[in-house]
């Protein structure tokens, strides 16, 4: 409902004039909301609509202006800041928080970012040049350093006071860190302990000494799963001495997990993660994330294609045998990417880890006996209901096949994830097309065996 | 570390006979880990051990007792239930939040649930009743009713007097609801925004009254999208009048969200949907949700084994054919799987609507015609390669039959998903596995159609 009122007054105002009543009627909306209509405006590509949108925004107020901004994509953000002025420039990254601008900046090409750093005060710079170094997906370069800091010592009557004169420009309040003077963090307090405390208690007395805090250099995904598992809103981030750098809030946390996710789900489908949503990407890059591993996978098909031309004479012997070969191959890729997705789902997030292999391992090669066998009866039945004249043993060679190809290919669909895991490469890459081309290779094997064996071809 | 602490404690316990210690100890730490380290000792089945945490448990103070047993899992939970008095089930259940003993309740047998309900208070077992009724997977099967509820006309001074005296039963108390003598949602305010504000403000005046909100019938889904768009720490959940029925906090939503993309890795992969996690499920439960689509799926290869049996004669002309199969197959299934990913997580996520079909379908159409025309390209070169005396012809067949492979698969790789969420059904479902079965049939009867004309088999 929000989202139509704003783009409808943002409509309105294109043709009107009265761009100061819209100002101040934007202000009251969702700076979320105003983005997503400052995006849909930006993408019709009229010029003329580009300037009163660029009016618009310098005509917020700075705060509002720059939790807007933190909002809007790159491409828009690329092109406001390469319009506004020096002191402009200064104005908004000032007031965005510290991890909303190291994102922005990451984004921008080099010749915007030096114009940028140029033109924020040097303490500023320095905190963004440092946070800039955490590598992607890190702990480090998910935090920001607005929070509200404590010394032990402190009443709560005076963090009290303390949030009322910092609190405005923190990212969160509502958890509180005490340090001590080497910036060692000795305990949290939440603001829900502090209102239900007396003035004059020692923050000492009420925090809470057995936080959980992450290293700058742990992974997204298990910040993520500190979150979930203990109910966090926020996590204080420490460095190897266990001085707290920085925190990480619930709210980007849950952003993050959700595009980890999603890179998985391409991943595991053999596409190259891309950030940019479905419907804004190009033709072109849609083809670019998915060509490379399409390529490579048709090459590696060369192996079964070899062996099949190897077997040649069996199948000119018996070509019945052939009508059976798509069945197998699918169902060792449909019975391996049902392993490799649990396996790689559960590593990802937490429940399986490298140590519970042996485990694992026993675990699908009952499932894969199971499954191979009730699938094997069933197949029997299937071919004499299709082919009343077929030859038993023609079915048996398929059946036993198809036990075989299971098992490979939960073996394999378990064994490639956590090995690519132990070799610290990505458990996702590894999933069903890679371990559908080898079992492919393995169940081909299998079959010609067995024909050889039992119908002598 | 703190598990590994807790584990020992327990353990020690086990031997000694110190309880009362190991109980002021256990309550230090935080209740998700001492959850943790019950479970472990649960699993090792020894009856004596089982005793002593039932003592432990006991003996633990009513506040602290209900928030471990909300950590619990099931099976721990009917096991305690079963062996504790009237008077302590009342004690726990009374002093859980009301998602918690809903989500308890719902997990237990029919004779724990009469017991349990029997021996709460009236206004508690009405609580539950009504929240019990909401779907599974709705908002209103995620809310609770423990917030705090401001009047209109109330001033900061009076609101903090109220979070103070009720805030410690508030499952959050960062955000505060204001209604109005019928329960309509006024407004929202902060404590951040209290905090900030003179005491004897009145809150209309600093209440946010373009606050989001959400229905009971919303599903869980669309609320997860909500608070990750607008990094909400809580929602509040209005019936069809606007009324106020409950919120739904950020930390449960996290875990939903986690759930639910599980959910759909798993059902893309052709595996029911199981919400026990892999280490702990047995092998015949693992085997129940994998196999009735593989079976499914290897009934309907039925069809690509009968096309195959159809063009028989082809294949005995020329056999060489047969080893470009398993390549177009794979293809196929990649490209489909490709296509069938980013449609769904994109619906999952509200990137994609149904309304973007025809943006969809011409951007995949254009995709696979570009990914096609790149593998037929290579393929005629990596055959060639393979096999030197080869007849040009057969190459150019097979590459002819790739990109129609290609196109088809990405057609229906964004159609089928499309089409399962417009008639209602999920599109996870009809992922990968699915589209595979379908575009084998179309490529094989493309592949023969391509042979006989080109090559007169």
């Amino acid at each position: 409902m929000t989202d139509i009122n704003i783009q409808q007054e943002l409509l309105d105002l294109v043709g009107s004039s009265d761009i100061h009543k819209i100002v101040a009627g934007l202000q009251n909306a969702n700076p979320v909301d105003v983005a997503e209509s400052f995006e849909e405006f930006f993408e019709k590509n009229e010029p003329e609509s580009h300037q009163k949108l660029l009016i618009i925004f310098r005509l917020l107020p700075k705060d509002y202006a720059a939790e807007l901004f933190a909002e809007l994509n790159p491409d828009i953000q690329e092109s406001i800041i390469t319009k506004i002025t020096d002191y402009e420039i200064r104005g908004i990254v000032d007031e965005m928080f510290l991890d909303d601008a190291v994102d922005f900046i990451e984004e921008m090409p080099a010749s915007v970012i030096a114009r940028v750093l140029a033109n924020i005060p040097r303490q500023r710079r320095e905190e963004i040049n440092s946070f800039l170094k955490y590598p992607e997906n890190s702990a480090g370069s998910l935090m920001t350093n607005e929070y509200i800091d404590l010394k032990v010592g402190m009443t709560v009557s005076q963090t009290f006071e303390k949030i009322r004169k910092d609190g405005q420009d923190k990212e969160t309040i509502y958890t509180c860190y005490v340090t001590d003077s080497s910036r060692r963090l000795l305990g949290t307090v939440t603001v829900k302990t502090l209102l239900l405390s007396r003035m004059d208690e020692i923050i000492n007395d009420i925090m809470d000494t057995s936080f959980i805090s992450a290293f700058t250099t742990d992974t997204a995904e298990d910040v993520a799963a500190d979150f979930r598992k203990y109910g966090l809103l926020a996590l204080p981030i420490v460095d190897s001495e266990k001085r707290i750098v920085g925190i990480v809030t619930v709210d980007d946390i849950m952003e993050v997990a959700e595009e980890v996710a999603t890179e998985d789900f391409e991943k595991m489908a053999a596409i190259t993660p891309s950030e940019e949503p479905y419907l804004k990407t190009s033709v072109f890059n849609l083809t670019k994330h998915r060509l490379l591993w399409l390529l490579i996978l048709m090459i590696s098909a060369t192996v079964t294609g070899a062996i099949i031309s190897h077997f040649e004479d069996a199948l000119a012997a018996l070509p019945i045998l052939f009508a059976s070969v798509p069945m197998l191959m699918d169902t060792g890729g449909n019975a391996g990417a049902q392993s490799s997705t649990l396996i790689i789902r559960g590593m990802a997030v937490g429940e399986i880890e490298l140590a519970d292999i042996l485990r694992v391992l026993w675990k699908e090669f009952r499932v894969a006996l199971v499954c191979g066998a009730s699938l094997a009866a069933v197949n029997i039945v299937r071919m004499l209901i299709v082919n009343q004249k077929q030859n038993i043993l023609v079915s048996l060679t398929v059946s036993l096949a198809l036990v075989a190809t299971v098992v490979l290919a939960k073996t394999v669909g378990c064994l490639l994830p956590m090995a690519a895991k132990k070799l610290k490469l990505d458990p996702a890459v590894m999933a069903s097309p890679v371990i559908t081309t080898i079992v492919d290779a393995g169940s081909l094997i299998v079959f010609f065996f067995f024909a050889r064996l039992l119908l002598h071809v």
